[in-house]
């Protein structure tokens, strides 16, 4: 199937119906109309068949969604169906958090390794996976085809560490650092700034706070 | 100053803007042109001028911005200049992360208290703060003027607790936990949906390696 562009708001939206349509398979839901769908997510049912045509669709006229279809199709769409391979950079808490959810590695993303700067945490392992030495960072990235690195150490370490890892194959960066990585166009970024996050939310309690004084 | 109803796109924007600003101010520039500033943040210089209109300019003619006072105005726009008291419910590696970042209380979010329900963390301090029983919770809240709970737990307790929250007051959910919450209107939620973010960086390898194929 030929797919046009995108925009980032459907993309961000894609995993949302993905987890719904997850949660209605675990409940024994085989299909569900797009009003039905609607209501449980609080999206219009028009925006579910616009955002879902731009896949081609999958709805039937007076049927609805066949959930295990289109949870399947959506599974394809974020490239789940295939395995990723992946490091963490950082074992710190946040690190280690990645490191035990074992809930991504049922979408494919394979653990292979953990690393650090700090010798204390040598030979440690989280969920099977040991902590290796930062050194060991661009062998073990070539060795294994690492295909994505999760960031998750200081700002003024992340940069360099990226572009060392890019230079040896890796292709996208999930970036925890508060810092941008200004990276070659090819590879793929997705940051996840919390502090950005946090001030989101004091920035909407601030807005309440001036609505209701006035 | 009124304000306009702002879009969901500039909110995001904004924190970005304040960690650029910040970043320049460590470094002693004073001023800085919306070209130079563009090419820094890799969004347009227009871009710049539209999103900071929304809050009424701050820019001079001829002069560009006033780092200080940019960073300042913004800082306020986002809420950071009053103090917000948070707690986090969820003790584990995550719960700790956000714990030890030390930098929120930097921004006015002041670490009250961390709550678990697994008696062995009871009596832990995590930068001083100790954890404490989940049973404690409601009249913690109350007591200490809550305003906003990180939530760092499984999804089938957090719509529970975070409805709790509400009850004794807490007005704003930082909520990590695999779910919507679909509490009242006037609460504000913030959502971090990790496997979601890295769902959308998945689509995106998926999509490069489509494009790159054809």
């Amino acid at each position: 199937m030929e797919e046009r562009e995108i925009s980032q708001a459907v993309i961000r939206r894609l995993p949302r119906y993905y987890r719904y349509l997850g949660e209605l398979l675990e409940h024994g839901v085989e299909r569900i109309s797009s009003n039905d769908l609607s209501r449980r997510m609080k999206v219009t049912a028009s925006q579910i068949r616009q955002d879902l045509n731009n896949f081609g669709g999958f709805g039937q006229q007076g049927y609805g969604y066949n959930v295990k279809y289109l949870y399947t199709e959506i599974g394809k769409i974020l490239g789940l169906e295939e395995d990723h391979r992946m490091i963490i950079i950082g074992a710190g808490n946040l690190g280690q958090a990645l490191a035990n959810y074992a809930a991504f590695e049922k979408r494919g993303f394979i653990l292979k390794g953990i690393f650090d700067v700090n010798p204390r945490l040598a030979g440690m392992t989280i969920r099977g996976v040991p902590v290796r030495m930062i050194e060991e960072l661009g062998e073990f990235v070539k060795d294994n085809e690492v295909e994505i690195a999760a960031l998750t150490i200081p700002k003024d370490k992340a940069i360099e560490v990226a572009e060392f890892l890019v230079v040896n194959g890796v292709r996208a960066i999930w970036n925890f650092a508060h810092t941008d990585l200004n990276l070659p166009e090819h590879v793929i970024v997705e940051n996840v700034h919390l502090s950005e996050s946090l001030m989101q939310l004091s920035y909407k309690i601030n807005r309440f706070n001036k609505e209701h004084k006035k």
